[in-house]
């Protein structure tokens, strides 16, 4: 038996046990929903990503594409993607190795990046592919794009194909686009004879990481991608049949929603080691589309890290507003004197009476990343159910991009 | 004459210009003592960092002391230091180069960050500095701390030296201690013929970054800290010299803190450039640590990276409970494609009624950066005022401190 993520909360934080139970039994019947969408593989639910950690069919074209593509001289895998198409891999692997990059240069395969438009990144990205890659063999590029239409995806893509088609021949087959099946990026890479995967239809991307978005990257970058499904998927199990007063993701997102209702407006998840710091932003995505979607039902994430933030952080908010909901993520492997710091700051939350709670990891393990992200995104889903929203579309998200399309289209 | 800042507001975001600018008029009592201390060359004034822009002693003291250390063959610059001791030199760093380090291997000199404790970086780190480092001119040690007794830092210092001094005889000449003059560090560093630069009395570490704090290692790193220093200046005597209400940094101020009394709690800073992004948690922690000071003051910063984190804060921002005022820093030297992401989305903003700003960094030169730096430093100064708070400590950091050290005296 592996080490299991664990979860704390301070009953001293203004929120009686009696009424936390309450909310949690609240979301009884929606977690028997959650079950069965699991037992019957509902792919038709907006949960479907639950389906995915057990999902062998995706494993294995995961694992076919791997096979055809991967290889021992593999140096780069170049991912071109944005948002929930990049995060979760980009969590994973800067948990497991990327933060250590730049001190560990010598490790490969390398994860890069393609996803905003930035023209300095592209002269720079230029001039080290023709430096640094010297065969075909040498990287694998994956586009990721759900739609198949998102617009930094599509020019950074055309942008990399032109540099690679002048340099290499047959460059198609190092290529690998994930996708929805009935887009029109899948046709492309149909007619090209690009390697394809699909992202099953209710499956968006901020719930994507155990589709073959995050499992494809992964594989290829050395993360043991059966471990962080073993992970996800026994955290799944355990929440959702267990009794409703024993879920850790339900008791979080209870928290969350009754701190919510309390004024505590942000959640400021403190990650007490660096090398998280991408989860964070996985999560920050995660909670702030998933749950802005209505006045009363917002909260504002915020990434910390301990202890680099921890004087600017704690100055705000032990005297500032106390507008805040802490959630601290401690690392299981870590030096007694780290530890120390973050006794002393929970200690101090507890006098000052600032709610938190505390999961701790146990260690950087694809088990233990995998765990951590099914937990946060059953988390969402209860607070979305308490809520009374749809924790699974993003309609404002097209108020913005009328508008560029309007500018575009001049 | 060089490219200089601007800033935008948009006058639809229901402050009416009258009442923004007897907001403005509130400061100009206090920006007279600015500029008095400029002129007195104060630096008994909380406000003493104004001072180091054209403060020749500084610019000189570093100057020497990279003359001292600096060399051809220099590749490592390891600046052990966290919080304000760090952030400022990071920011501008990586804002120059760090950023594209990953896809830049083999510029050098390379700045390398031991800030919080992480064993694993450590474990890293030590394989890294036996392969990559073979003499003692191949690296340069800058150990920051105002006080000199700063935890993380005293550990991290100590670890390194032990593994350096197993290596290398003379070790002391490649370290450089920047810290109080008064400071057990400074004895400790003359005892051992160490490098010692030190950081007038009166100078926070968050606002340090234009004395020998940031001045030494930007400089060894290949950054014109001239040129720093002129944004700097050139920032700093606009906005002292001309009428209040023309005073950019006063009008950032200013609405910043109306919107804070209109319920707005949550300042999100929306970088359109994401080697940008240590840029924002430099202001992260200047704003929170400054401003959070009384229920009524605190406001939460919050950074996020244009077009990566758009779909998931627009969708909060539009749909959630409207509490964030939003800065928009975007960049004079960018593609078409990311200018009509830009606009369109301000353009939704200002349909939406959401209160924002707009500054144009003209680009990333130090001179630029210089600008964008001191003009956050003016801005947070008149906040202070504006809220009626010392804006220059940090008392309830104590709060966790005393608990830190009750644990660790056991």
């Amino acid at each position: 038996m592996q080490k299991q993520l664990a979860i704390g909360y301070q009953q001293s934080c203004g929120i009686s046990r009696a009424r936390l139970f309450r909310t949690m039994q609240k979301l009884s019947g929606y977690n028997e929903r959650l079950f069965r969408v699991v037992t019957e593989k509902d792919y038709g639910a907006r949960e479907a990503s639950l389906c995915l950690p057990d999902d062998l069919h995706i494993l294995r074209e995961s694992e076919y594409v791997r096979s055809r593509v991967a290889n021992n001289e593999l140096k780069y895998v170049i991912l071109v993607g944005i948002g929930g198409s990049s995060l979760g891999t980009e969590a994973l692997y800067n948990a497991s190795f990327g933060h250590y990059d730049a001190i560990d240069p010598t490790r490969k395969p390398q994860l890069i990046v393609l996803d905003t438009i930035d023209p300095l990144f592209a002269k720079k990205l230029s001039a080290f592919l023709q430096s640094h890659v010297h065969h075909p063999d040498d990287f694998v590029v994956n586009v990721v794009s759900k739609s198949g239409g998102t617009m930094e995806t599509q020019l950074n893509m055309q942008w990399l194909l032109q540099q690679l088609q002048r340099r290499f021949k047959c460059i198609e087959q190092r290529l690998v686009i994930t996708t929805d099946a009935d887009s029109r990026l899948a046709t492309y890479a149909k007619q090209r004879g690009m390697h394809l995967l699909t992202i099953p239809k209710q499956v968006g991307g901020r719930f994507s990481v155990f589709s073959t978005v995050g499992l494809f990257p992964l594989s290829l970058l050395g993360i043991d991608t059966r471990e962080l499904r073993a992970g996800a998927r026994d955290m799944r199990n355990k929440c959702l049949r267990t009794p409703i007063t024993k879920n850790i993701a339900a008791l979080s997102a209870s928290v969350l929603f009754l701190q919510r209702r309390a004024g505590k407006f942000i959640h400021d998840t403190f990650l007490f080691a660096p090398a998280l710091e991408s989860l964070g932003k996985w999560y920050r995505q995660l909670l702030a589309e998933s749950i802005g979607k209505k006045p009363s039902a917002g909260i504002t994430p915020t990434i910390s890290i301990g202890s680099t933030d921890l004087h600017s952080i704690a100055q705000l908010t032990f005297a500032g507003p106390q507008h805040t909901m802490t959630t601290f993520v401690t690392h299981g492997e870590r030096r007694a004197s780290l530890t120390a710091i973050e006794n002393g700051v929970q200690r101090a939350y507890t006098h000052a009476k600032l709610p938190f709670m505390e999961i701790v990891l146990p260690n950087s393990s694809p088990y233990s990343l995998g765990q951590f992200l099914q937990f946060k995104m059953l988390e969402v889903m209860y607070l979305g159910h308490l809520f009374g929203i749809n924790a699974f579309n993003q309609p404002a998200v097209e108020l913005y991009k009328k508008e560029v399309r309007k500018i575009l289209a001049k």
